[in-house]
């Protein structure tokens, strides 16, 4: 107690700074109109080293972050059928692979033309690649609007977005070493798609026959919300040996489960990540770096790449959509937008690898957090038409 | 991704791990009619590092655990009136005061007998003072017993024991740097008393004033859950600053709470809580060294200190809740048994400050962590008749 105060004062604090200053800012952003996401990011940057200096980011706040992230998906995957998703699952094949090929030549071209060698122009396109669905879904699942048809596409989409994603940085990843090692980059290929068809096609069908076995005969209380934390930890475990992000196999867990437990268990898991979300958004906001941008020329780097990495998301996804008809396709190519966290890990890779200086992975990580404040009003304008009356995600309205 | 595969594999891999092994042996005590509690702390012995080796205790669970004790604590508060409780005060202070007595001078005793250097041995003393108040709370809710007059007594002594047990470690402490600061004691004691006082008798009216307005005037969804959250992080930093543990917060925050949320409040805290729960009950399992007691004579000493343990608590607060009736002293006196984490806390401060050797603190970790095993099954016992039916803590019900 006495001797270990600094130790026990640590977690708490963070905890209040963090949560009390990212639902402060949400309900501002409400009171103006914008999502309350937008907020809980904005209250990341200005807590963080870069306005107030309160926060810096440290070991516990990304585990925070972390978990807050598989919680996000895995509580957006238990409103999601599997069989809806599989339905749309050639649209969001196109979608996926469009938003991938658009960002990915754009960011490369933009930063070979801008002097940046080779390597460094490759991983910026990298970085522009892969989006995180977790903001998009944060803010559909907030207006009861992940039964969309648009909602499924973005989803399905970005889940194969992020096994193509991995590839891509596996690709270039290999590149920077040196020398691309085709076999071990076809083998993850092979383990990261295998493994996301699988769950995605029998994780549901095998947990209908789990579920009712575990209920029945468990003595314990509160049987299936153990059960579904066990999967969910499992399947996260699984994606991230297999080579795709422990937030895919959340989304894949709680995809499986989705038709199969009872709504209390929706309840107890959007306890849980109404606690942790907000320690993943603030956490994307912490990571800015506004004093770079003191320097002219980097900022209007930073400016050029973000309008590349909007409209190359917004065109490719859109157009590959545009079968869905324009507003579906609109909604789509906004969706897609932000980079969130994942963009961010790919510039830090990057980084650890030396191939990519200081300034460009400050514009890398301006890229992804600055696509992830734009996209909820522009998400909030392209499904006004479907906004009332809310239905599907009620357990989820979080604002 | 690839390149931070071991940094991501970690946080699910420790959750499955954990969580999976405390819920199964949970499963298992069930099954033979033991309370789960037994064998969550069981399994964190088992694959800790005396057993089989998977899991050391980090930084990690080290974090999971604390709030998981935070959240526990703050779960029973809510069920708790403070009105309620502060009408068992004086038996409570009794109950508290004859239950930090008794174990301290018999601690010392030993220890003294057994020819251990003074300090050493009024260091073991303070480890046995502190009731672990989450073990009997987690048995007491699980059974829904916690209206119960008894286990009032029990909550309210065992925070007033926790205050008992700061005085006495701050005394101890500064014995052992040589000097005994008496204004600092003193002024240790009255920010302690008067926060916990000032927190149980004006905290539910102020709650009563504000949860309305703010459930009025804030467009974000889960007002009050958030609000409940901020106040409980804020009361555990105010704790902590002022001397008291963190889950002394934590409980007055749900306290205070307690008659003003609505119902969903209850669900989405509980839900927070069985996640985090297990993750305190097996890290108290983790922190045990069974090496050591392949030494006969430690063995000894270990369960004559557990004896000890046992029956000061049980002789020094049964008898002072005797005016109750027999059959209330008897649940208070096994109720008030478990050390669990205060304990081990007070042994590692003294091993920081060099004054306990290695086998006297595994000693007092084995007392902390052997007392909350024995005490659910007695707990059992003690409130048999009191059982059926079940009441008041329906929401906490979990095995």
């Amino acid at each position: 107690m006495l001797a270990r105060m600094n130790e026990a004062v640590r977690i708490p604090l963070a905890m209040l700074l963090v949560f009390g200053s990212a639902k402060l800012l949400a309900e501002l952003c409400e009171r103006f109109g914008q999502p309350g996401i937008v907020g809980e990011i904005l209250a990341g940057v200005l807590i963080g080293p870069s306005v107030l200096g309160w926060v810096t980011p440290n070991d516990f706040l990304q585990t925070m972050a972390s978990m807050g992230a598989m919680f996000l998906l895995f509580r957006v995957g238990l409103e999601v059928k599997a069989s809806e998703l599989m339905r749309v699952g050639g649209t969001a094949t196109l979608v996926a692979t469009a938003g991938v090929i658009l960002p990915f030549f754009l960011g490369w071209g933009i930063l070979a033309l801008w002097g940046a060698p080779q390597i460094e122009a490759i991983f910026m396109g990298a970085a522009m690649v892969a989006t995180s669905v977790g903001i998009t879904a944060r803010v559909l699942a907030a207006r009861g609007l992940l039964a969309e048809r648009s909602s499924k596409v973005i989803l399905a989409a970005a889940v194969i977005d992020d096994v193509q994603g991995l590839l891509v940085l596996a690709a270039v990843s290999s590149l920077a070493r040196g020398k691309v090692n085709v076999p071990e980059i076809a083998l993850t290929a092979a383990l990261a798609i295998g493994f996301t068809v699988l769950m995605a096609t029998l994780g549901s069908r095998a947990m209908g026959r789990i579920v009712p076995r575990v209920q029945r005969s468990m003595q314990s209380a509160e049987a299936e919300f153990t059960l579904s934390l066990v999967l969910l930890f499992a399947l996260s475990l699984v994606a991230v040996y297999v080579g795709v992000a422990a937030i895919v196999g959340a989304f894949l867990a709680g995809m499986a489960l989705a038709e199969h437990v009872e709504p209390r268990v929706h309840d107890l898991v959007h306890g849980v990540s109404e606690l942790l979300v907000p320690f993943f958004l603030a956490g994307i906001g912490l990571h800015v770096d506004l004093q770079v941008f003191t320097n002219p020329t980097i900022l209007l780097l930073a400016l050029v790449i973000l309008v590349a990495a909007v409209l190359s998301k917004f065109v490719g996804c859109g157009l590959a959509a545009l079968r869905l008809g324009r507003a579906d396709a609109l909604r789509i190519g906004v969706g897609m937008v932000p980079r969130g966290e994942v963009g961010m890990v790919v510039a830090q890779i990057g980084l650890a690898m030396g191939v990519i200086r200081q300034n460009t992975y400050a514009v890398a990580v301006f890229m992804a957090v600055a696509t992830t404040l734009v996209a909820p009003p522009l998400l909030n304008i392209a499904y006004r038409k479907a906004m009332p009356p809310p239905r599907g995600g009620k357990l989820l309205r979080t604002g």
